[in-house]
């Protein structure tokens, strides 16, 4: 079968120069890095929504893709012909997870009846093709907020049928996760949030979120889904402002409402951004606080104020991203790098969704292979512990034994002289750091054969 | 005494045309609006730091104030002829209330114990002027952040000695705070964030400003002052990030290290504009889940990306925190209205100061005026109650009690069309609503003598 | 007829409280405000595409509006029945003008040949109402943006077959213009710029598109249709960078490809922010340099990085825009204040395609109002008279002469002080200024009966 | 001599991990690149203000720099001291240029003469050093905006005393200039702007500035002093709006006042961002209108909306930049790239004065080596003339040849079908172009030796 007309893509090796052939230039799945081959530190997965469903509108134009699968005119064969064409996706470009929203895969009918009739025909196919070619499903989620009846809300909207229907929505698509043997289930609140506060009742809205996950995590457990759940934040776009705001915010909410041992967080670089944070930022939050679920690797314009969605290829993120992964020994206990990543409008051919994520996973690939030798070299742990160890004996063990008030800490510092407490600061050189990242990036990848 | 060549200012009514002449135009200290003394509900406070000290410079140039008490050349002559300048002023503007940082008061010495005597002498002019003034301290802090010595923080330096001279000061700081009454007592944690991640060991920076943080309400608890202990949330500037963030993040943090029964939070304006939220917004976070302290009083400028600490005169601010603030009962158990703000270098004469509070509290009082307004009538208390009116019967009741699940709502659900669920959305016709809130603001202030 | 079930909107006055029907409070279009009509000085104009077109999506979302037309389901029919919906809003409103782009009236056929059939037909229906009903074309525009062979541009696309489309397009629309007697016509170049730099040649695009602005010109005088030209600037979005960022930036267009006599500006207040410009320095930079044309009415959220074109209530900022408006004796010698606004998403009813116009145009009818009484006062005029002062005699008025050299104001400077050099400035008392805008707000709003 | 105990900078070629001794991995300055020695293409120079002067304040801190020359504590003393520290370290560095405001180098006195006279003194040292060194000055201009009296600006402020006074004191820079042989002399405007519109005569500002720099260009020619005149943009900070907000803004000013054949511009990467560009962008509107002057090398931090000045570390920028210059042939007649930069505030020792230079050294050297080699291959200008090619002949060249008309266009393309339109378009694979210039960065860094 060749419904792409594009070859597999190979490993090549590190590239001299434009090349119009496709090829990995770092991502070489098998090959083994601190431990793992890469693939399963990276888990790559394609989203269904961006890649398939996405024509490449934006708010003053229509749609600039060009997709075989057009020529499938009514809905649902369409919906049924593209299940053929992910899996070679999948297949040619050597991914081996994908995920997918309930809305992606087909239409709706006029009851949610008839639209789960349409959805499990898709997933029927889905579940063929996922045993024949061993692709496996990364996460799924229920899109609350596409219909127009999700206008203020699905969980947190002020209509009561709504939050009603929302909930008989994402009973179903539990089942699917369960189905398909999810590994993680995702909830991205788009429309939980407000357009303006003089008509919203923030705490109620808040309390009926919190009611919503409580009964889906119940469900999950009912019918033994036991796929990690995921909170997606994101800081606004398409609300005004998203309760789910940044990775902070989504944890105090989850401590508030006693949710905090059921979920864990699915962040993203762009929506990062959009709450004027790094993504490495995000990642460490959630890593240190014991929230990392998953991540969609994308990456943002930090000189625009929407959601790009591009296809990550900055190496700094990428290393900063691995680092952290490293770091923590896996991206959370299920999680991969999902493509939550669409071809710019002017990127528009059919072969540009191969072209973006040989970009992307190559960026990624990259990222984990300069941030591996930094680790080695243990190069930040080492600039690290030096730079805190005062805190390692003396005075600053004390404080961290809990051993010491501010009683003891005054008869320890009222006589020390200013010069004496500037010398117990210490210069970062904090340039030389960035310059020696620079030089692991080109040392890293020039030893890549 | 009058050091500051200004009539006291007194209330004169509705202004008509431009004026040369200063007096309040809406704020009328003794007039009753919802049960208690305007002077009540807001409670002014004017910042030490701003008003006594701020010399008017910016990054690219050097004061343009010009300030009686410039006159006095030796550091600790002006410190205390400031005293007398600050409670005249207090007076003439009939502000109640003052805050200040222990470093706006006196100059350091070598050590802390020279220092602290410094300090000592110019809180004993303080402590007679508010007996015969009857000036009261809203709230006292400490300055953790001017001195290079907190080059990169004070209780998450990543050097011990730094974090034991911190906490001796901040010992010394409470025992004044105690001394004078101080009604809260304020941690504005500037250095307590990172220039870069690479160099940072995050979580222990926070473990370590969780430590100081009880250390600090234990050495209070010891000596008996009960003041409410307040953080103030800003997003960045001067670090790169700060790590209390926000409204939600602080409680985040509160909550992860079991402090969130001893602090509140203290908002401000321009630190909300910096993190991309509204005023309100912060507000609103704070009162509704029980972290409502107090507040600064200033505004920032939202095309600008720093803090500009500008006097508040944006009647649509002002509205909406006096309408949080009512719906609150007060501001916070103890907390009032602190102008965390300075004139505009160009506004740089002695009189500016009066004309700038004045400015200000006209601002706020205008603001309680239209919200009361608001309130009486109860305009947004009946939008928002008919807006979520399914939730207090039928289904939307059954969820709010608990009583619903995932299956028991897809049975409701299953089968209703879709024409059914756009008809249980209704227009907010919100342009509407922002319309009427041009209105209030019109009608209310018109209708002031 | 009553399509819309609304009654024509009658001016009622000054509003006391909320109130659920609809009537102008300030806008009272034959009262005479600085000689004119305030009708005459407003000219609002009903935007087509938003009013008529706009679904209400978002990039998350399908269309929430719910519109009484969309009964009609084939394409023209819809397209001809909105011509009756459209005449009766403007007359219910009492606006006076409208504007549109060529393919908001009619769909597009597989030929320009073809699409401009379509269109034709709709404007024989258009042309009958303005003739029935008086009301006139405030401006057209053609929409080089939407359709997809628009993906890098129209007249800056690097395909020539483009660019001659495009032109082709630009024809028809200026005969169209010259057949409904469009007093200006509008060119905003959305997709005339870039989304990336490497793969752009910009110089030549640009010399593209000054070449095409000649041909329109050159076109339009041969048919002898003299509406003003005007290019409406935008920052960005849909594109990472558009040409016509600015008012600055495309004024130094004009002036490299000598077009400067041709074009004027038609300005918006929400492209201003994208910008990061006040609407208020986007119009005094079109004023002072000659280039105010017309006025688009929305307004943004300066907390948000994308395009909201929410309908305008700020009184702030309409109070600053008709005190320009003042200033320049009219908004461009044929320009209108058109509603480039839609409303908001949750505001979906028919009935909201009056409320926010109302909405809009009280605001700014409020604004014209309190500038009026501004003017008249000299309130600003006297201030910046007197700011400036020095430079209407003496060592001031040498310089604006042209009679000062630096060896003469070497001469005049060399020795003076410092202190007379302070005391040469004064402050500008800048929180007094806007609190006095405040009282003038309120003052004169407060008048109105 | 060794006043900074640090050993001259040698390069010594690509890097192997993390390396605690200084050296050059990039920048070997007689190495010919594109036909240039390294040096000749870079230009590097030091800025006074921030290697010498910046004491690395902010505004919630004072400074943390430690810089030998502190010792001396006579302003006069430490001005002369620090003559021999910026010789010592230009050599050091291997940099054969500087910069400087006039305030750098000595302090005020109470009357121009006097400090003048303090000036001269300190440039006289200067000149020796410079002869003995052959050290140049890439350029020097003077500072109107430190000193409260330009409160309001110099050449726009609103007081003729002030304006006269900056006159006077431009009139000495430029005989300085003359007498250092400054190759170019820059204007950077920092007050020349505004805080408030309402208080503002924009036009009156902007004629005053205009008049100003005429007067500057008359008297430059009087005294033989040919330097290439630099204005440089910036949007904003210290004001609310500098009227040089940006490369197109100054253009548009330059044409208005005639002016653009005096002036050129110098750009800065930081100030770019402030205006929400990319540095690239500014460069490229700069260069291809004929207005590229020099360089100021540093960064921003696009999440933070102040200048930071940061030194240059990000390879993907100074590959853009250096791509430009290499298609320019150049940095402008005299340009050269001028690090506009400072240590952060936590890399305080002397040592960093240097390892921050060597970074952004090395940033630049790598940037011009990537540049280079996709110069070499014709990458950019392959894709370019290929994308743009339809204009090369046919349609597109009778466009450019301006042999078309809207009707011979119209012609051309009336009874196109759609199909042919799109099939005009090609997607720009913009992914892969982004991937390449990541293999850019790393093959040609790998092949350094």
């Amino acid at each position: 079968m060749d419904l792409w007309n594009v070859d597999k893509i190979e490993y090549v090796g590190r590239s001299q120069g434009p090349s119009e052939s496709l090829g990995f230039h770092y991502y070489d799945p098998e090959k083994v890095v601190a431990g793992k081959k890469m693939k399963d530190w990276l888990r790559f997965a394609v989203a269904w929504w961006h890649t398939f469903n996405q024509e490449l509108v934006d708010p003053f134009g229509t749609g600039t893709a060009q997709r075989p699968y057009y020529k499938y005119t009514d809905p649902m064969d369409q919906a049924l012909a593209k299940v053929d064409y992910a899996f070679e996706l999948f297949t040619k470009l050597g991914v081996n997870y994908f995920c997918f929203h309930d809305r992606d895969l087909a239409p709706e009918g006029d009851t949610l009846r008839q639209t789960n009739a349409n959805l499990d025909k898709v997933v029927d196919k889905i579940e063929e093709n996922m045993k024949s070619t061993g692709v496996k499903l990364l996460w799924n989620t229920s899109s609350l907020f596409t219909n127009p009846r999700f206008v203020d809300g699905a969980s947190t909207s002020p209509f009561a049928d709504i939050f009603a229907y929302s909930a008989a929505q994402l009973k179903h698509s539990l089942e699917i996760g369960k189905r398909l043997g999810a590994e993680n289930y995702v909830f991205w609140g788009g429309r939980e949030g407000y357009e303006n506060l003089w008509n919203t009742q923030m705490k109620r809205e808040q309390e009926h979120m919190a009611a919503f996950f409580h009964m889906c995590h119940d469900y999950a457990q009912e019918i033994g889904f036991d796929a990690q759940f995921l909170i997606e934040p994101k800081a606004k776009e398409p609300t005004m402002h998203q309760y789910d705001f940044d990775a902070s915010t989504t944890i105090a909410f989850l401590k508030t409402y006693d949710l905090d041992d059921v979920f864990k967080l699915n962040l993203e670089g762009n929506h990062a951004n959009l709450a004027m944070h790094t993504y490495q930022h995000e990642i460490r939050v959630a890593r240190e606080n014991g929230f990392l679920g998953s991540l969609d690797a994308n990456q943002g314009d930090k000189l625009i104020g929407w959601d790009m969605d591009e296809f990550p290829t900055d190496l700094y993120e990428t290393v900063a991203v691995m680092w952290e992964v490293l770091a923590a020994g896996s991206i959370g206990p299920h999680g991969g790098l999902n493509f939550d990543a669409k071809p710019r409008r002017s990127s528009f051919s059919p072969e540009d969704l191969f072209r973006t994520h040989v970009a992307g996973m190559d960026a990624y690939a990259a990222g984990l292979l300069v941030a591996d030798r930094m680790h080695e070299d243990k190069f930040i742990e080492n600039l690290q512990a030096d730079r805190y160890s005062s805190f390692d004996s003396g005075i600053g063990k004390r404080v961290e034994d809990g051993a010491a008030s501010l009683a003891s800490l005054e008869e320890y510092a009222l006589d020390k002289p200013q010069a004496d407490l500037i010398a117990a600061t210490r210069s970062d050189h904090l340039e030389s750091v960035k310059a020696t990242i620079n030089n692991y990036i080109v040392d890293t990848l020039a030893s890549v054969k």
